[in-house]
Formats: C-alpha cells, sequence, structure tokens
C-alpha cells in the first residue's frame, strides 16, 4: 500500500479526480495466486476489470495470460505483450468481425456460447484453411451456492445448457475446421468463501469428464472460471489464499493426474487488481443540509459505479480514507460528487474526521471495475487519469479526458441551411 | 416518428449499435413545449440529457436557451450557438475552472449551491473588476409528493437549505461582486402528472417571495427546475402539455403579474430529448436456454443504461420493437448484449416476434440519458455512433469509438527495463 504523502504527492502531480495502480500489489497479486495455487493452473487475467495497457504488461510481466471479450481487449492484450497463443476469448455476442480476429491472430482458444456461433466459426476457419481451436461454454444445469452473482442453473444468454451439449453428439464431425479442445465454465462472481470455489470447480471437471465422454469434445483444456473475488464491505472477509490451496489443490492434482494432458485455465479480473487501486478525490465544499455533513468532491459515480452500489439494494460503503492528514474524531459524512443527481453519492455516513475543502480523499480497493465500468461521459466530465506506480515510479497511464476530447468525436452539420 | 424502412436504411448504411435522433420530433418537442407554456417561461436545455452538439444546435433553432453542468457542456452549448447569455451553469461541486469560465464567457446566471461557493464567485469576480449574476439553489424544506426521484424535504448535497438561506439576511452585502438575482429550485424528475409541476412551481414561486422578503437576495429571475416526465414503462402515461398550460400558466400569469420585472425559467432535458432517440441494435444470435428464448444482439448495457434499469428494484422493460420486418406472433424474449454480465439485459419477456440473427431491434423514447449516462469503456466495446435526421437527412453526428480510440488515450511505460 502506497503512503498517505505518496497519495498527496500523485494527487498535486497528476491532479484529481485520480486513479492510482500500485504495481508492486498488482505483480504481487499474481504472483502469490500462481506460487499458492498448482502450478498445472494456468492464469488468465481477464482484461474486462481493467484493460489499462500497462496494468496488463504488469500482470503479463507476473506470468498472467490474458482473457479478452472484445476487440480493443484483444488488441489491448497483444500490444501489452501477451502473445495471442496465450490469449482466450470470451463472449456471449461475439461479432464477425471479432471472430475473425480470433482466427487471424491465432489466439489460444475461442471460447464458443452457442451452436450457432460454433457454425460461425467453422466456417470463417474453413474459408481460410486453417483449424480454431474452441472452448464450449456450458451453462450448467444446477448452481453451487455461494456466489455473489451467481451465473448457474438459470436461464442465460451465456453458454450452452449442459442437457444441450450432453445430447450434441455430433458436433466434431459437424465442425472439421473446428478442434473441440473442452469445456469453460463461469459459475459466478465475487466469491469470498474458499469452499465454494473448490465446489465449483469440482463439478467443472467433473461436468468435464462426463462431456468428454458423452461428446465429441475432447479434453485438451478446462477452464473453470474464476470469480475469487476481494471484500470490499463492512463484515466481508478477504478470500484466503491458502485455504483456497489447500481445498483446490488436491481436485486439480487428482484430475492432472487422471488426465496428464489437459490444460487447466483459471480466469481472474477482480482478484488481480482491485486491492491495487485507489480512487483520489479533493473536497471541493463542505455543507451540512437537514442535520447531515456533505463533503461534494470532484470524483463521483461518473468515474466509480462501482464504489456507489448502484444496482445493490441497500448502499454500502468502500473503504475510504482521508490522505492529507491524520484521521481523528470520526463524524458521519456524506461523500458525493459533482453530478446533478442524489445517486451520485460515493459515501454514505461514512466516518471520516471533519472534512474541510482541499482535503484528499480516497476510495480504496477501486482497481477493478472503476473507470470502463462507469458513465465516463455523464454530464460531459469525461473519464479521468490513471497513474501508475510501479518500483516507486509514478507513470500516467491514461490521459485525462479535455472538453476538446469530448467534443472530438462529435459533428455539428450544417442545419440552419435547411431550417425555416 | 421514423418509419420502419428508415430505421432498417440507417442500420445498413452506419451499422450498428446505432442511436439515431429524429430531428422533427426534437423541433417539435421545444416548439410544442413553447407555444403551450406562458410566454414569459424561458426554456432552458438540460445538456446533461443529450449533449450532443447537434442535438443542442437543433434545439437552440428552436428557442431553447441552454443549463449546462460542467466545462464541456459549457463549450458545447456555445459552440452549438447558444450565446452565453443564455446560459445557465448548475452543479453542486463547480470547480474553479468551471467558476471562472462562467464569468469569463458571461453566461447568464450562475446557480450558487452553497455559500461557500458563493464567496468563491464573488472573489473571482473581485479578481476581474466584474460582477456575475447569481440564482441561489435553495433545498426547499419539504418535499412535492409525484416525483420519481424527489429532491426537496432531505438532506441533499444540492443547494442551500430553505432555513438557511432565510436567515441569511447578509449575503447581499457581503458579496458586493454578485447581483443576487433570484432563487432555483429543482424538486424532482420524471414527473408525469400535470397537477405535480403545477404544486412544484406554485411552492417555487411562493418560496422566491418568501426569500426576497427576507434577504437580501433579489427577484430578477427565478428558476423554477422542470422534471417534465416522459412515460417509459408500461401503465405510464406521457404528460398532458395542455392541461400542465391550464394548471400552469394562471400560476405564472398571477407571478407576473405581480413581478413583471421577473424572468421565469424552467429547465427541460428528458422531455425535450427523450422521444426523439432510438437505440438500434442487430441480434447476433439466438438460442434457448432453460426454456426462456434469448436475443443476443450487438447493443446492451454499455451504450444505455437506462434501459437496463440498474438501480430499479424491478426490471421494467422500455417499449422495444423490430423494424426489420412485421411483427407477429408475439411470444417472450429475453434481450442481452455482449457483455460478460446477466445484468446486461435491454428486456425482460418482451414481447417480439420470433427472432432470427439480422434482426433490427429499436429501443424507442432513448433519446435522453443514453450513451452519456452509460459505460460507453465497459469491456472496450465504445461508444456508439449518433446519427441526427433531419428534414429528412441523415447526419452522422457522432462517430463510432474504434480499438484505437480507446487505446489513444492510454500509456504503456518501459516496465520491463526495471523488471527483474
Amino acid at each position: 500500500m502506497l503512503s498517505r504523502d505518496r497519495f498527496a504527492e500523485l494527487a498535486e502531480e497528476f491532479g484529481t479526480p485520480l486513479y492510482v495502480y500500485d504495481g508492486d500489489a498488482l505483480v504481487d497479486a499474481i504472483t502469490e495466486l500462481r506460487s499458492v495455487l498448482h502450478p498445472a493452473l494456468e492464469v488468465c487475467y481477464s482484461l474486462k476489470a481493467n484493460p489499462n495497457i500497462a496494468v496488463v504488461a504488469l500482470l503479463r510481466g507476473g506470468g498472467a495470460r490474458a482473457e479478452v471479450s472484445s476487440l480493443a481487449e484483444l488488441y489491448t492484450a497483444l500490444a501489452a505483450g501477451v502473445p495471442a497463443d496465450e490469449i482466450i476469448f470470451l463472449g456471449p455476442g461475439k461479432s464477425e468481425a471479432e471472430l475473425c480476429a480470433c482466427v487471424d491472430t491465432g489466439v489460444d482458444a475461442i471460447v464458443c456460447e452457442s451452436f450457432a456461433e460454433l457454425a460461425r466459426i467453422d466456417a470463417i476457419c474453413a474459408d481460410r484453411g486453417v483449424r480454431a481451436r474452441v472452448l464450449l461454454r456450458v451453462n450448467p444445469a444446477s448452481a453451487v451456492a455461494g456466489a455473489r452473482l451467481a451465473m448457474g442453473g438459470k436461464p442465460r444468454q451465456f453458454g450452452i445448457d449442459e442437457a444441450q451439449v450432453l445430447t450434441a453428439t455430433d458436433l466434431d464431425s459437424r465442425h472439421p475446421h473446428i478442434e473441440l479442445a473442452g469445456i469453460q465454465v463461469y459459475q459466478g462472481t465475487r466469491i469470498l468463501d474458499a469452499a465454494v470455489i473448490a465446489e465449483n470447480t469440482r463439478s467443472v471437471l467433473d461436468l468435464a469428464e462426463r462431456v468428454a465422454e458423452h461428446t465429441g469434445i475432447g479434453l485438451a483444456a478446462v477452464d473453470i472460471g474464476g470469480g475469487l473475488g476481494v471484500a470490499y464491505f463492512a463484515g466481508e472477509h478477504d478470500l484466503e489464499l491458502a485455504a483456497l490451496a489447500k481445498l483446490l489443490n488436491p481436485l486439480l492434482e487428482r484430475f492432472a493426474a487422471a488426465h496428464p494432458d489437459t490444460r487447466l485455465i483459471m480466469e481472474s479480473g477482480r482478484f488481480l487488481t482491485a486491492r491495487a487501486g485507489t480512487y483520489l478525490m479533493r473536497v471541493r465544499y463542505v455543507k451540512e443540509s437537514m442535520g447531515k455533513r456533505f463533503a461534494i468532491t470532484d470524483g463521483g459515480t461518473h468515474h466509480h459505479m462501482a464504489a456507489v452500489g448502484i444496482g445493490s439494494f441497500v448502499k454500502r460503503n468502500f473503504p475510504i480514507e482521508v490522505f492529507n492528514r491524520e484521521a481523528t474524531d470520526h463524524e458521519p459524512w456524506q461523500v458525493t460528487g459533482p453530478l446533478c443527481t442524489p445517486n451520485d453519492t460515493v459515501a454514505k455516513d461514512a466516518p471520516l474526521p471533519p472534512l474541510r475543502p482541499g482535503d484528499l480523499l480516497g476510495v480504496l480497493r477501486s482497481g477493478a471495475y472503476g473507470p470502463t465500468a462507469s458513465p465516463g461521459l455523464f454530464l460531459s466530465h469525461g473519464f479521468p487519469a490513471e497513474v501508475l506506480v510501479h518500483r516507486g515510479r509514478a507513470h500516467l497511464v491514461r490521459v485525462r479526458d479535455s472538453p476538446a476530447d469530448l467534443l472530438a468525436p462529435q459533428r455539428l452539420p450544417d442545419l440552419t441551411s435547411e431550417q425555416e
């Protein structure tokens, strides 16, 4: 964790609002995960959590492969130094251009989400006279409890229902230009209980064996998904990696022993990046309204929707701290942003010291699903700058949007000549 | 409303996903509102609803002034042809740069949201030897029922509590470089009941008189807010403008007679733009999962968060139609997007004809709080193109983001030389 003084310096140098990523924390996260889990397990970094090219490059340096879901994510991973054959491409609605790029760049595997997509991939490969490796995403018939957002066991736009996969026995012969290498299953997200992840993995490995037995789909690779969470809110506790290793590694070991040629893949986005990021906001105004204290900052919903808790029934606060001085005498504060909506509340009744204009606040654990998961153009404020601190040096890795940047893609046609 | 065939042509010409704005509908909306309501009422277009420069220019052509809340919105309004002295600037957390720009461009009025901000504006004006017109935003002591998101009567980051304003008798003498022209009150949003808007307005006009009586704040201008809604969901009905005029105009007439020198201002964003916009999506895949039909399109949450209903307890559908053929034999469809989250559901159990890949779907009433209120960079898909159809001609008014556009503001520092 960077020091308070360091955050204050960065805010001074790069301005606020600002996302700061701690490069050492990123490297530590991927290193720790890879060292603790079974060596056979390949870790793919899910760019959707934080697609900043510098973040991807750093995680790559720590041994991560990449999981991408759009053309821009694919190009980002490549530009960040991830070889195509260490990239997998997922997504329920891939475009023709995306599928062609997968084939043309030679990604490791396309995670296919429907029979129709399988046919398209086969056709694209036939055109080019090549063969693509595909993992079939399976929507399992039942969910394992414990995920914050369970994906399996329900009607979903993702993958193919287990029942449909198990009865599709001619996939191999119908798609001669595809290597049906195995399956992918994503059971849920934000999981903090090691036993749930182990249980998910056990069910995916079982399913992979059943699928291989009943269909033409092979066992060259199994993507067990991921969903490793981090604690954000009061009462939550971080996933214990040692406990996870203890439960997960024997399952992987047993599977690897039975299927020594099968590659095992885990996806991880939030777990690798969330703890490394801090969102810095400067207090612009303080006021009291009907007995509540408000600190109105230069940051808010438009940059950090996750912290604002949109979609949650009850607003819960991300950890938030004041960085420019010692925090004493805590009292409840509403930390809000510059937007014209009461939903622009970053923290509600958060215990903070008496605040004044100029104070620097930091929302911790903000490295995942930050700016790119937020409506950065709302009220035309634009996306914030992002800084990566690596080995003590601060690098600007995303330039702050200016008003000119927001106007640049817009066009004003000559409307007057056509008007009365 | 543009015809089905026209939408199909536009999708063909400009690609999907695509926002289409019907220029005639925009001009009709501002023209109708201004013609029906009391002539003394100035209508300010709230750019936050849709800041596209061409949309602003067209509404300007129809007689709208502008209400802006950021530097980029201010520059957009100016570039769209709105003179500075017809622009008001709102927002609870204005930056020093924004306040300076207000003073330097000479906006009509700054809507001031705190005593501290008042002091800053006074200091900025003192520096420049000028005097700025300010409306004080008041947080009323009690709310009027009927708004979807009531703003008054609660602790808020917006404005100054009524009780604090009424006892601040020396504001005039303490801020010699400010013309305290009057007040602004925003009572709520998405109001569909004319009586509620009239009741809100009555309470604002009453409050303005009380404030003028008790404090040094004048009655040169009163901004009654707005909050005029449009019907999105089943069971909702559009606001009847004739009914609104019947209730509102007598109030405005009475006030104008008593205060002939007072300017009256209304803000409107959603009402002017929502009905003019359509979000076009192309079906990429159809599938069935556990008995539910899914149409996976190229559009979704990242472009149209409002339709996805994030923040709502129960998902309700925006009106949605198929444009490329006659709709018959309706059956329930889940319309989803390309994102890797089950929340990326644009319509749930929406009655649509049997869908197939290539079908063109349109989400109606999508002209307000569309792309700029959505996380367009999520999964690095980027913001969509926007087209304005005016007098029969289609103009590209926002270029679609390319992967290169998303990578352009990012920087990859040399990390390898510092790594082990």
